[in-house]
């Protein structure tokens, strides 16, 4: 497979970079092809603005959609975008690796998507109708690839679990891993986690890479978090509410959109319902 | 009240910039003093890296946390960063003012929350022991300040609803609403969403803004979100699980970290249990 792995950490010497030499390393044992996005060094531009889009007069109102849209439809992005654009497209695989900065992702790697997701590629694709309310949500440009969040956390594994105070991580990632990673058609697969890597030993980061290394070589193979498709009937259109009926009447908040069924017969795993973050 | 509003939109001429001077109006009617940080105008840096902390040696491994840490004991933060915390310690409340991109804050709020939230000023706070868990969620530097989200979304409010494709928007924003603003200490408000917003006429916009104004009328008086303190006793300490047998039986997800018992007395409003978006 192609990999690109996009890297949101400031200073290679850390544990995300030892964790990113760690994976690299794996998936090119296993044969995979691997490009980085290194963001921070790389000098990333974080903020949308009207400097990407020069063809905009300085009379014009800058609508960030709007101007997305025009410069994609006619070629104009900038060096940078197109790029990322490139490598997305050769990529079967995608991995954003990123420490956990108050429950999400650091800024460079927001105004990665800010600026890479553009509309026309990353949304504002595909037909709205009486069946279809576009290429989103398991279909668009990214549909068929597989993608998946490398995050280290400071804070405990117990802290995050499903009654953990800082809310179940698998919540906090859900505007990630559905939102950003689902939305223009990748397959998620579960996050690989590591917590509490501030105390981290020899020992104890051995265990991590190790689970890591594991991780890579089942990368092409490892079910995906079976959400509900958009267009696949499950969502009544226009109002893309979830058919009544649907979803565990006991369940509540984002694990309505996991689908049981799929979940169900993926392998047996019933586990897979609840993505597990692995231990 | 004294009120810090946080913008982060790229052009002033915008909804949100209008919406922002809506704000900004009935407030100062109302008698209160309004301080404006506008990121985009002001070149706000992003990324969080060594340049926010010269006294590193290039030999020295850059740890953000630690780094952060010893920033602030020294007084050695920068300009940018201090002139932030004196606003925040200023401010009897706060407003973060975004458009949704990717179901989170734009890139520059984000890289403002990582920079500005040093370690011992928003994080690394307080007491560890048996009986607490540090200052956080509920306790902290900044206590007894109340907080809100302004927010609009492109999107249609059914797509955001309990059942929506999207995910709920009270889902969608806990990990800023707890997260970031509750972990320092904040009284956090429901927040104030507006959606669909680039179909908006002249009637939508003052249905909007009028809509915007009451709010801003009722800042100091209307009930927090009852999000659960941390050292309260409702969760274990060290594990910081929710206590057995607290939580509906039924709920999951975000809404376990409510305290159903000071939301029910809250002026009988039932109703803010589900921290409704106004219609």
């Amino acid at each position: 497979m192609k990999v690109l792995l996009v890297f949101a950490h400031p200073e290679p010497r850390s544990l995300n970079g030892a964790l990113r030499d760690v994976a690299i390393e794996e998936l090119r044992v296993q044969g995979h092809e691997v490009r980085v996005s290194d963001l921070y060094a790389d000098g990333w531009k974080s903020e949308i603005d009207r400097a990407d889009f020069p063809f905009l007069t300085p009379e014009a109102r800058f609508k960030p959609a709007a101007a997305s849209g025009e410069a994609f439809a006619a070629d104009a992005l900038t060096p940078d975008v197109k790029a990322e654009h490139e490598k997305l497209l050769w990529a079967d695989a995608l991995i954003l690796q990123f420490p956990l900065w108050w429950f999400a992702m650091p800024a460079i790697l927001k105004g990665w998507v800010d600026r890479v997701y553009s509309y026309g590629f990353a949304y504002g694709v595909g037909e709205h109708s009486d069946r279809r309310w576009g290429d989103r949500y398991g279909e668009g440009t990214l549909a068929g690839k597989r993608a998946m969040l490398l995050v280290t956390a400071g804070g405990w594994e117990e802290h995050y679990a499903a009654r953990g105070v800082n809310g179940s991580i698998d919540d906090l990632l859900f505007p990630i891993n559905h939102g950003i990673l689902y939305y223009p058609g990748y397959d998620v697969l579960p996050p690989f986690v590591a917590y509490r890597v501030d105390r981290l030993d020899a020992a104890g980061f051995e265990a991590v890479a190790e689970r890591l290394r594991e991780r890579m070589r089942t990368l092409g193979t490892i079910p995906s978090i079976p959400y509900r498709r958009q267009n696949g009937g499950d969502y009544l259109i226009p109002s893309m509410q979830l058919r009544p009926g649907l979803g565990d009447p006991h369940a509540a908040g984002f694990a309505l959109h996991l689908n049981e069924t799929t979940a169900a017969k993926a392998d047996g795993e019933d586990e897979i319902v609840a993505v597990p973050v692995e231990a």
